[in-house]
């Protein structure tokens, strides 16, 4: 069968490396740059996305035709307003969940052993200069939000001793108010919607134990920051914050968050790994293998009413 | 049976307030601070220990009638040669390893995750500007010494997908070099011994592929610091090197390995948690507990021909 059957999709893949060198089958694959869409483009059937502005995000969504996509993402809050409701759209649930848990992990050890202080000291520390030092043994740990994530993460850390708490979109308010109370550690793993916008706020803060420790791999905005900064200071009773997203973001150099010592930030890469472009073809290629076999792909499906 | 008969030994425990503050039963405890000893001691028959100077320890394991000694750490280098063959010489190979095999599991992932170079940024780094970032999956990981903290830390981070390499010291010399060349993670977890001094040298370290880290957690010694700065270096073929233990120790502030960017130094403080007192007084207890009711001692007696 030739490349230029009519049954053959024509599918927008993003114009990198590990994805130019696959060997796409079943497909004609066109590559397409961040910015810009190549000339003379065929009408295409699928859109396979990863990181584009705001105005190619909308400029791809819309082409005529456009029957599928698939976005490289767990988190889609930025792609979910703009897919017509026409197209099937798909997010990656499991592409990236394996190194954001291992992100998570990273940070709560840095924490748990001073890293987030002694990486910087550049000098011997004296011990009465150290920071709080502990294991992750007998700790408390609130997942907000639990899927895969917070599954690999559980998985990960039941070694180390840690204990978890699971909240999700039905745990009562009155078991959320008790995990609270209870938490070590706080951490956020929940997709960003209308609901979870500012989640954590004055409030939430508020009723963590003193010393406890915020941890978000969501995004920025489940956050308040100005709440966020007056419990990290030295009247509020937070112990401190990792976080790998911020609102805003990128967060500007003049940003008092920066100036707080008991504050790691790392900047959005959580999923970030060398091998994340091979990686996320392979994801790809996979999902259209499935879908031309016409295996149901409803669980990668985002629930649009959910946001996730 | 009162506490003045002659049966009841008299054991010189650490001044410390978790020691203090523990329910010592069928000893006499006599506490003694890090430098001075109490006056008018009576003949003591037992020894617990933790830190001492030199001289104190000297001091200490000469007092006439001495029976036994137990000194609270995993490495006892700096004990082995003062003691008189006719005490009785145990260690803490329990105490320590959790705490030193999660800060182990914390330094891996600290470096996998970029942490070492991002806690200190204070700003946010650009895609092209941050270090080489991955999980510990399909990670190549040889641990040089395998006790309780080896096995511990292969339990912590077989989750990961980690692979481990074990040498000790029955391992013959081509299966070391092999394990060398095929390591992505060099972990060091001897004890200090005439053997193993110096034992990570230019050979050692020229047999690593280019990228890999060398972890030290066990005695600053076990490597020739003037080789490891060469592998660190521009030229060298080391991706870096964490290290919780360093030669000299503490590393004075004008050493040249505080400049290395690919270096990450935490103060020799793998085995400390803010409970540590607590599990020390409480281990010592326990010793004490199964020697008076004459349970075999020989898992925690020292090996002095082996040095640990």
């Amino acid at each position: 069968m030739s490349q230029s059957s009519p049954e053959v999709q024509h599918v927008l893949v993003p114009d990198l490396p590990e994805f130019r060198q696959h060997r796409w089958e079943g497909i004609n694959p066109i590559f397409y740059a961040d910015d810009t869409l190549p000339a003379g483009l065929p009408p295409v059937q699928g859109l396979i996305a990863w990181n584009a502005s705001a105005a190619m995000r909308r400029q791809l969504l819309h082409l005529p035709g456009l029957r599928w996509t698939l976005v490289l993402l767990a988190g889609v809050d930025q792609w979910l307003a703009e897919v017509p409701e026409s197209v099937d759209f798909y997010n990656a649930k499991t592409l990236h969940h394996e190194a954001v848990a291992q992100h998570a992990a990273a940070l709560m050890l840095a924490v748990a052993r001073g890293l987030y202080q002694l990486a910087s000291a550049r000098q011997w520390t004296a011990k009465h200069a150290l920071p709080p030092l502990y294991n992750l043994k007998g700790r408390e740990v609130v997942l907000w939000g639990y899927g895969h994530i917070g599954t690999q993460l559980e998985k990960l850390l039941t070694p180390f001793g840690a204990h978890f708490t699971r909240l999700n979109s039905s745990t009562t308010q009155a078991d959320i108010d008790a995990a609270l109370h209870n938490a070590d550690d706080l951490v956020l793993l929940l997709p960003l919607t209308d609901e979870t916008r500012h989640i954590v706020d004055a409030s939430v803060l508020g009723k963590l134990k003193a010393g406890a420790w915020l941890y978000n791999l969501g995004r920025g905005e489940l956050v308040d920051t100005d709440a966020l900064l007056t419990a990290l200071q030295e009247n509020g009773n937070l112990g401190g914050a990792a976080l790998d997203v911020t609102d805003p973001e990128p967060l500007p150099a003049q940003h008092p968050l920066w100036q707080q010592p008991n504050v790691l930030i790392t900047p959005h890469i959580a999923s970030t790994t060398d091998d994340q472009g091979w990686r996320a073809a392979q994801y790809a290629a996979d999902f259209v293998a499935k879908m031309l076999r016409g295996e149901p792909l409803d669980k990668v499906k985002v629930q649009r009413d959910k946001g996730y």
